[in-house]
């Protein structure tokens, strides 16, 4: 009997749990689901699964569980991730995350390798799911002797149609901290057509892509901050072209961009006085004095927007020129900013998410010379609210990682993310049975 | 015989020493200047000041020289001066710096002031004069019983009308490092009609003010990063408008703005082999690919530049669009650019600099309730470009203090900034000698 020890219980837990117990019987596993907060699997396990209060800086727990467990699965925040990795090493125990895999973390391999475990990250959507279906292409145009030419990649967690009623087309399902900060902490590096590119924050926005999917319509693209460290990532040495980026709907970027104009977007350093302050006076904290004009006539001033722009049903809709209180006691710009999204985009207990990835390939042919586009697109819409496309398309390459793993299909020993074949083409091949397909288009390009 | 310590020899200390060794003879000093690099020293001292190579990190020296001396003035760079300040306090000498007074010298407050010891920092231009001469009127409009209403300042190092001959209208006459990364690590932080306003660092070039000084026409000033925390240091709690900025002439914020929106000011990362990259490959490393367009062409239409632009002619006067190599190893794009300006902005040795400094302030008139405004402005033009405006403008209030200290005619104990007007009064009156005098004006408004 195999022992399986699931770490975080949050939204993407319930798929991997799902997912495990449906082979638990098969396979004779047990499995133990530790969170800080266990009523976050109220109704979500069943019966025979045991559930636990885990506290991970508990070190007798910690080691206890751990050290109890056959290989640990983990969904935990990834700056806690070295912590159960170094306990896992102590114990000899396999580790399988969805995070990005840390500096920490990878110099554990060594240590790893020799003791025959294998501690497996980025196993989940954008990371993990980018990963398999990228490095599946592109190890199929290089070995049919192509030369690739150019790749491009988006990831978008967006709003399903039906449940698309506002006019940003944006609601959370993930996050919102992380959409608020996007695109801070250095420029956007990627290489085109053989020249490196840099994009400070502050033109992000504005540097977007038109891309349309077949039965989904148009999304706009902006550069992801490190699209370089890619190329080794993949093998793409040489390629004159690696960019990689996140989707929105068409004119959220353009809107977005204003609050980054604005100053709204700044996580380091507080207000005066958020608590008393309304929305509409935390707008014009950032505006012009003038004795006269309103907040909203110095906003579309100030930023250039027409009257008849679109920007402005989006700003109006958020009610940032309401005189509404804020609430929040020493906040920053970006938590003021995220408090009021968090009302205005919350994906409801009956809508729908949507997860949208698309690739694209420029290859030349090696007998025609001519070059090919090659197109990979994934969409993936949620059940409900809770049951979010995010969440499936996050748990389930972990979940199906870990049973490759306990059943012997996955014999990898070291510190890995799933870019070799051993690991991407069953995964892959097993998503499709839950709707987790790509769908590709090639055709040679009009020179 | 008293003994003076000076640390530092750059250029405000020519201005130091002359002064110092004018009363030498008069008060019977014996003057000691250290610096790591005494060959800056040729020919600026004279025979009976002692010269020695000094290094802070000798600690047997640091404290032999310390505890020889009565008292230590230091020009040495603002991060150095704790260890000077401790070793002051270990052997009972007071201190004398240009530098903004960190945390870490306040927090000897306590120790210095039961000593009976004096530690007094900003002592130069700005900060400096800038404190002193805004002060002494505040003071003035207090004690008359007026109500204070508005407080601006503004200061800039920039070049003489003689010596002024590029389109940006300005020179070095300071560290380019800081010219090229002002205003960045917070957003501009203000008060205004009793409204805090806050400006991020991409929209500074664009809030600009326009100011005239008689005989000297125009000028623009850009807001400061803290204009906040002047309300405790002058005594401004409750005036309404509270702001400080820097002064260029105008035009130069608007072109300045093209390198802030590119992203050539970021310090933060470094490019892609800046070693083989040329000025234009530089250039067009921020800007999006196009598989035609010229650099030039693109960044105008990137940046929304009118062919008649004047900003044209200050980019093309820098020679950013040349196929010139950078030649630096592993650079920011922050010292690529400081490499370029200071090749064309070098103050050359004929070539005289200028320091404004500009102070407005409103107030309600306490007999006739009617707003009174008063402008109080300093224009000091170098001499040539080592005994520069600059140096002799941070140089003189410091060794004035250090004069009036030593005669006794300064007898504060504690660690003070000069906005006393113990210190302000006579320095503010000696400085006038030397040319270094504000003009003010006072009006009535029109409302």
């Amino acid at each position: 009997m195999k022992k399986i020890l699931i770490l975080g219980a949050g939204r993407s837990a319930t798929f991997l749990i799902k997912y495990l117990e449906k082979y638990a019987a098969v396979y004779q596993w047990m499995i133990t689901v530790g969170d800080k907060d266990v009523s976050l699997l109220k109704g979500k396990a069943q019966a025979q699964t045991r559930i636990i209060t885990f506290d991970l800086f508990n070190e007798v727990q910690r080691e206890e569980e751990i050290n109890n467990a056959d290989m640990v699965v983990s969904l935990l925040p990834a700056a806690l991730h070295p912590v159960v990795g170094r306990t896992c090493l102590k114990y000899n125990k396999s580790l399988f995350t969805a995070s990005y895999e840390s500096v920490e973390m990878k110099s554990m391999a060594a240590e790893v390798k020799e003791k025959g475990l294998l501690f497996l990250n980025e196993m989940g959507l954008d990371p993990g799911i980018d990963h398999m279906s990228a490095m599946r292409i592109i190890d199929r145009i290089k070995g049919e002797g192509h030369d690739l030419k150019s790749f491009e990649s988006f990831t978008g967690g967006l709003v399903a149609p039906g449940s698309d009623d506002n006019p940003w087309h944006y609601k959370f399902s993930w996050n919102p901290r992380n959409v608020v900060v996007a695109g801070q902490g250095g420029p956007a590096k990627f290489i085109q057509e053989g020249k490196y590119k840099y994009i400070p924050y502050n033109r992000l926005f504005r540097r977007t892509e038109l891309i349309d999917i077949e039965g989904y319509g148009r999304f706009e693209g902006y550069a992801n901050r490190d699209s370089l460290k890619y190329i080794d990532c993949y093998n793409l040495q040489g390629v004159p072209t690696v960019y990689r980026g996140t989707l929105r709907r068409p004119g959220y970027c353009k809107a977005w961009n204003v609050f980054v104009q604005l100053g709204l977007t700044d996580d380091t350093y507080e207000l005066d006085n958020t608590e008393e302050m309304t929305y509409r006076e935390y707008i014009n904290s950032f505006l012009y004095y003038h004795p006269a004009d309103s907040v909203k006539t110095k906003l579309f001033h100030y930023m250039h927007i027409d009257q008849d722009s679109d920007i402005i049903d989006k700003l109006e809709w958020l009610g940032i020129f309401e005189d509404k209180k804020i609430g929040l006691k020493k906040a920053t710009p970006a938590q003021v900013l995220e408090k009021i999204l968090r009302e205005k985009w919350q994906l409801m207990p009956e809508e729908k998410d949507m997860i949208v990835m698309w690739h694209k390939f420029i290859y030349e042919d090696k007998i025609t010379h001519q070059p090919v586009t090659l197109t990979s697109s994934l969409v993936s819409v949620g059940e409900n609210g809770i049951d979010t496309a995010m969440a499936k398309t996050v748990g389930l390459p972990l979940a199906i990682a870990t049973k490759l793993y306990l059943t012997g299909q996955l014999r990898l020993t070291g510190v890995h993310i799933p870019t070799i074949r051993e690991i991407y083409e069953p995964i892959l091949d097993e998503l499709r049975q839950y709707d987790i397909a790509f769908v590709e288009k090639e055709k040679e390009a009009l020179v």
